[in-house]
C-alpha cells in the first residue's frame, strides 16, 4: 500500500488552473502607461538605477496572437521562504513559453539565488514539471535565502546567462528578492546584456502588496490552513471550557496573517503589531489588556478563550524597543565578560545594574528563558528576537498578572493555558484553487514579459475578485516601488514592506467587532480548504482581499 | 462581516448523513445471539455483574416497522476527551427517538458524567440540535472526565433517572466510560430500575476496538487532520532541505494514531510504542536507531527528515520503566527533603546517588527540563509523564548522539531540528463524511437499543468498508469486553485498551516499507479533509480500517 501520491494528490494533479481571457492563445500585447517614479527618495534611486528608472506601468491587452519568432530560453529561481503556489508559477511559465514557441527552454536554478550565481540548474521539461502541478512546497527546484548583491555575484550571473543564452530570468520571491531583480536588471542592461529580469510577488506574510499588487501569492492558502486549525482549537476551547489557547502566527514584520485569521475565526483577543506600535502600547499595557479580557470572561463563567499574536510583536512595543537597544549596547560592550559569567543569577544582576530604570523593570518581569535569549547574539551580532516564543512570554506575564488580581479580588479566575505556534504546518500546503490559478497566471504573465523584453518589472494579476476571465495581468517597474532604508548601517534601496494599514478596511472591520468577540463566543470554524464543491467554499478569496478590493 | 458561521459550516449544515438500510423507517428488530462471556477473569466479572453477565450479542435485522408504543425519554452524556462526530451521535439519537415516537424527549446532561450525578441537563430540541449537526467539538452539552463510581454517585443517578422518568441513558465515551456504562447498568437493574444504559465507542486514540467494534469514532477525522499537517511539514522539509521535524502525536497508551498517520504520509522514522516495548528497546537504543537514519540520510546529502512519535512512548521503554519506578520510590520516601532543596544541581546529585547504576545513567542523560519533570508529582502522587515533551527529549538526545558521531567521524552531519505537537488542532475538527455518517448511525442504533430495553451494551456499526447501505448495526454486552486490572491498587473491571497488534496488517504494512521510507523520500501529502468531490477523496476510510477489515 506504499503510494507515490495520496488520493487527493492524484485528484488534484488533473486540476486545470483558470487562465484569464487576455492570457489565452498568445493573443495579447503589452500596453505601456505613463512614466513612473519612486514615491520617495526618487533622486537617490534614480542615481542607483539609471538604466531602469522611470519605466512605465505595463498591462496586457487583447491583440492579434503574438507567438515568439524564435524559441525563448528562460531561467527561473525560487527565493526565500516557501509559499503555496510556487510550483504553479513555474508550470504557468513553462506552458506559456511552450505556447509561444514549442522549442522554448525553461531552466530551473537550484536552491535559490545561490544556484543562479553558481550556474546550478536543471532543465524543466514537461515530464519533470508534471508531478508538481498544483502541489505545495518549493521542492521542485528548492529555494534559498542568499542574495545576488556583490559585484562578483553580478558578474557570475552575467557570465552564466551569456553561456546559457538566456532571454530572461524569472525571480519568484518577496520584497528583497524583487529588489534583487531590479538590481540585477539594472546591472545586466548597463552591461549590454539582453537577458531581462522579471519578478513574481511571493510571500505568505502578505506584505508585498500595493496599489498594483493586490496580493502576494501563498497568503490565501497559508491563512486558510491556519484558520482551519484556529477554528478547531476554538471549538476545543468551547468544548473543554477550561483552557485559554495562546496562538502565535507567522509574521515578523506585518500582521496581515494574524488579521486575516482573526477575521476568519473571530477569536477573543487579537494583537496587531502595527496597532500596538501606533498606540505606543507597552508590553505591560498589552498584558493588562489581555488580563482584563480574561477576568471579564471569567466573571461571565467563561474560563477559556483564544488569543492570536503575530510572532514579531515585541519589536513593535516602545518599551521593548528601548530594552533591546540598551541590551544590544550592553552586549557589545561586555561580550567577553558576560560570556565569562557562569550563572544566570549573576548575569541577570549585572545586566539589571547596567540598564536604565524602565528597561530594568521590563527585563526583570520577563521569564527566565526570555531573559536568556535576550543575552545572546546571532551571527550578525543582533539579539535573535525571533527565538522569543511570544505566546509563551504572554502566557507567563498574563499568568503573573492574573495571580496578582486573584489575590487582590479574592477570586480564583481559573486561568489555564495552552500555547501553540502555527507556521510550518501551512507554508507548504497545496495551493487553494485561488492560489493555484493566481500563480499559474503570474507565471504565464512573466513569460509574456520576457517575450516583450521588459526588464526590472514585478508582474501582477489584478481584478482578483472578479471572475477569472476578467483577471488583469500586468507589471510594475520595481524602481517605482523602491525607497531607501538603512540596511547593515548603510542606505540601501528596498521595496518597503506593506504593513497593516491603520486606516484600512480589514483593521476597521476587526475593530468594529473587537469588543463583542472579546467577551462573547463568536468563533467560526472555516474548516479545511476545499478543492471541490460549491464556489462559496472552494473559490472564496481572503476576507482581507474582499475588504480591500470589494 | 462578522458571521455566525463560515461558508463551509453553512454548506455542511445541510449535509444529510447516510443511514444504513436496516436503520431506516424503524423497520428493524434486534436479533440476539449466543450467551457471551468475558475472555478473561470470567468468574471475578460474573461476581461483580450478576445481573448483566452473559448477555448475548445483539444485531439489528430487517423486520416490520416497530415504532415505540409510547414516547421515549432518554438522556445522553458526552464523557472524556472530545472526538469529531459526537454531535452527530446526538443528532442520530434524536432523529431516531423522534421517528420512533414524535413526543419522545432527549435530555443532554451537561459537562460529562458530573451532570448525570448532579442532574444538570438541557432538553435537546430540534432547534437546539440544528446548528450542531455535522460540526466538531463537544460544545453542544460539553464533556467532563468525572466517573460514576461511588455508591453515592450511583444512588444519585438512580434518583435522577426516576425523577426524570428516563427509559435510557446513552453514554458516549471511551473504554473507561463504557465500563462505567456497565457498572451503572448493573446497579440500575439490581435496584429494579427500568432505565437502560447504552454505551457508544468514542476516542480519537482508536484504542476502543475489537472483533465487534471496527473503529472508535473520531479516529478517522483526527488522523486525517494530523496527516494533512504532517504531509505539509514533510513538503516543507523537502523544500527547505535543512530541518529534521520531530512530531509528537496524541496517544498515551496505543500508537494507532501514529501508525495511521505514518501509513498516510510515509515519513522517515516512526516510533510505535508497542513495538518498542515488544523489542525491549531502551531509550538509548531508540536514540541510536534514529541517529543512524540521520547519519545515513546525511551521507546521501539529505540533511532533513520527518519523525513521528506517540506522546506516551517513554512508558513503553524498559529502562525508563525502571527509572520511573525508582524515582517514584525516591520521591515517596524523600518528598519533604527534596522539596527543601533549592537548586537543581543539588537535587540532581541527591537523586543520582539514590538511583541504581543503570537508572542513574538514564537520568543523567536527560535534558534538565525533563529531569525536573521527573521529580514532580501529580495530584495522585504519580510522576506526570504526560508533561514530558517526547519530541524535545528525542531532539536533545539524538542531537547529543549526532555530535559524538560527528567528532568520531570528523564530519558535520548538519542536524537541525524543529519540534511539533499535533493534538488540539485535530480533536475538535468537524467530522469527515465517514465520521459524520458513522456517528449518526451509532446514535440511531443506540435509540433502537433503548426502545428494546437492552442494557449494558456498547453499540457498534460494522461492515464499515462496504457501502453505507450495508453497514451492520448491533451491540456487544460490555461485560464480555471486561477484564480485571489493578487500578489505584485494587483489582477493577475495565475494558482493555486495544493496543497496536504486533501481528496485525497495519504494523506489517509499515514494517514492509520502514527501511525504504527511512532513507528515501516517500512522503505523501494527504491534504485537507474533503467534504465534496470524488469518492476516493471524500469517502476514503482510514488505511488502518482498510487493512484490518479489507
Amino acid at each position: 500500500m506504499s503510494r507515490d501520491v495520496s488520493s487527493l494528490q492524484a485528484a488534484r494533479a488533473g486540476y486545470v488552473p483558470h487562465l484569464p481571457a487576455v492570457l489565452r492563445g498568445d493573443a495579447q500585447r503589452v500596453e505601456l502607461g505613463e512614466r513612473t517614479a519612486p514615491s520617495s527618495d526618487a533622486e537617490a534611486i534614480a542615481a542607483l538605477f539609471p538604466q531602469t528608472i522611470g519605466q512605465p506601468m505595463a498591462r496586457l491587452v487583447p491583440a492579434e496572437p503574438t507567438p515568439a519568432t524564435r524559441p525563448l530560453r528562460v531561467g527561473v529561481v525560487l527565493s526565500g521562504g516557501q509559499a503555496p503556489g510556487g510550483h504553479n508559477v513555474i508550470a504557468g511559465l513553462f506552458d506559456a513559453l511552450k505556447s509561444l514557441h514549442p522549442d522554448s527552454v525553461l531552466l530551473g536554478f537550484l536552491k535559490g539565488p545561490a544556484g543562479v550565481i553558481k550556474g546550478q540548474y536543471v532543465e524543466l521539461t514537461a515530464e519533470f514539471i508534471e508531478p508538481y502541478r498544483n502541489t505545495g512546497g518549493f521542492n521542485m527546484i528548492m529555494s534559498g535565502r542568499d542574495k545576488i548583491e556583490t559585484p562578483d555575484h553580478l558578474a557570475a550571473c552575467l557570465a552564466n546567462f551569456q553561456q546559457l543564452e538566456l532571454d530572461g530570468l524569472v525571480i519568484v520571491g518577496g520584497d528583497d528578492s524583487n529588489t534583487n531583480a531590479a538590481v540585477l536588471a539594472e546591472y545586466l542592461r548597463a552591461e549590454g546584456s539582453s537577458t531581462v529580469v522579471v519578478g513574481v510577488p511571493k510571500t505568505i506574510d502578505g506584505d508585498m502588496k500595493n496599489e498594483q499588487i493586490e496580493a502576494s501569492f501563498g497568503f490565501d492558502t497559508a491563512c486558510k490552513v491556519y484558520s482551519e486549525l484556529i477554528g478547531n482549537i476554538a471549538r476545543d476551547a468551547t468544548s473543554a471550557v477550561k483552557y485559554w489557547h495562546f496562538i502565535r502566527l507567522m509574521g515578523r514584520a506585518a500582521s496581515h496573517v494574524t488579521l486575516e485569521c482573526a477575521l476568519q475565526t473571530q477569536p477573543n483577543v487579537t494583537l496587531i503589531s502595527e496597532q500596538v506600535e501606533a498606540d505606543g502600547e507597552t508590553l505591560a499595557a498589552v498584558v493588562e489588556r489581555i488580563a482584563n479580557v480574561v477576568v471579564e470572561r471569567a466573571k461571565a463563567g467563561r474560563h477559556y478563550g483564544v488569543l492570536l499574536v503575530p510572532e514579531g510583536i515585541i519589536e513593535f512595543m516602545p518599551d521593548l524597543q528601548t530594552l533591546v537597544r540598551e541590551l544590544q549596547d550592553i552586549l557589545h560592550k561586555n561580550e567577553a565578560y558576560l560570556r565569562s559569567i557562569d550563572t544566570h543569577t549573576e548575569r541577570f544582576q549585572f545586566v539589571i545594574n547596567e540598564l536604565s530604570a524602565g528597561a530594568a523593570q521590563s527585563y526583570a518581569a520577563m521569564p527566565r528563558s526570555v531573559q536568556e535569549v535576550l543575552l545572546t547574539s546571532d551571527s550578525h551580532g543582533n539579539i535573535p528576537l525571533s527565538q522569543v516564543e511570544t505566546e509563551r512570554l504572554l502566557i507567563d506575564l498574563v499568568g503573573d498578572r492574573i495571580r496578582l488580581l486573584e489575590a487582590e479580588d479574592g477570586v480564583d479566575y481559573k486561568f489555564s493555558t495552552i500555547g501553540h505556534f502555527l507556521g510550518y504546518e501551512g507554508r507548504c500546503a497545496a495551493p487553494t484553487n485561488f492560489d493555484a490559478s493566481y500563480c499559474y497566471a503570474l507565471g504565464y504573465t512573466a513569460a509574456v514579459f520576457v517575450r516583450e523584453q521588459l526588464t526590472g518589472y514585478t508582474v501582477h494579476v489584478r481584478n482578483l475578485l472578479a471572475d477569472h476571465e476578467e483577471w488583469q495581468p500586468g507589471g510594475t517597474p520595481v524602481t517605482m516601488m523602491l525607497n531607501m532604508e538603512q540596511r547593515k548601517g548603510k542606505p540601501t534601496p528596498v521595496i518597503r514592506k506593506t504593513l497593516v494599514d491603520l486606516a484600512g478596511k480589514p483593521l476597521a472591520e476587526f475593530h468594529a467587532h473587537e469588543a463583542d468577540w472579546a467577551l462573547n463566543d463568536r468563533y467560526t470554524q472555516p474548516g479545511p480548504i476545499q478543492y471541490f464543491g460549491p464556489a462559496e467554499v472552494s473559490e472564496q478569496p481572503t476576507i482581507t482581499l474582499q475588504l480591500e478590493r470589494g
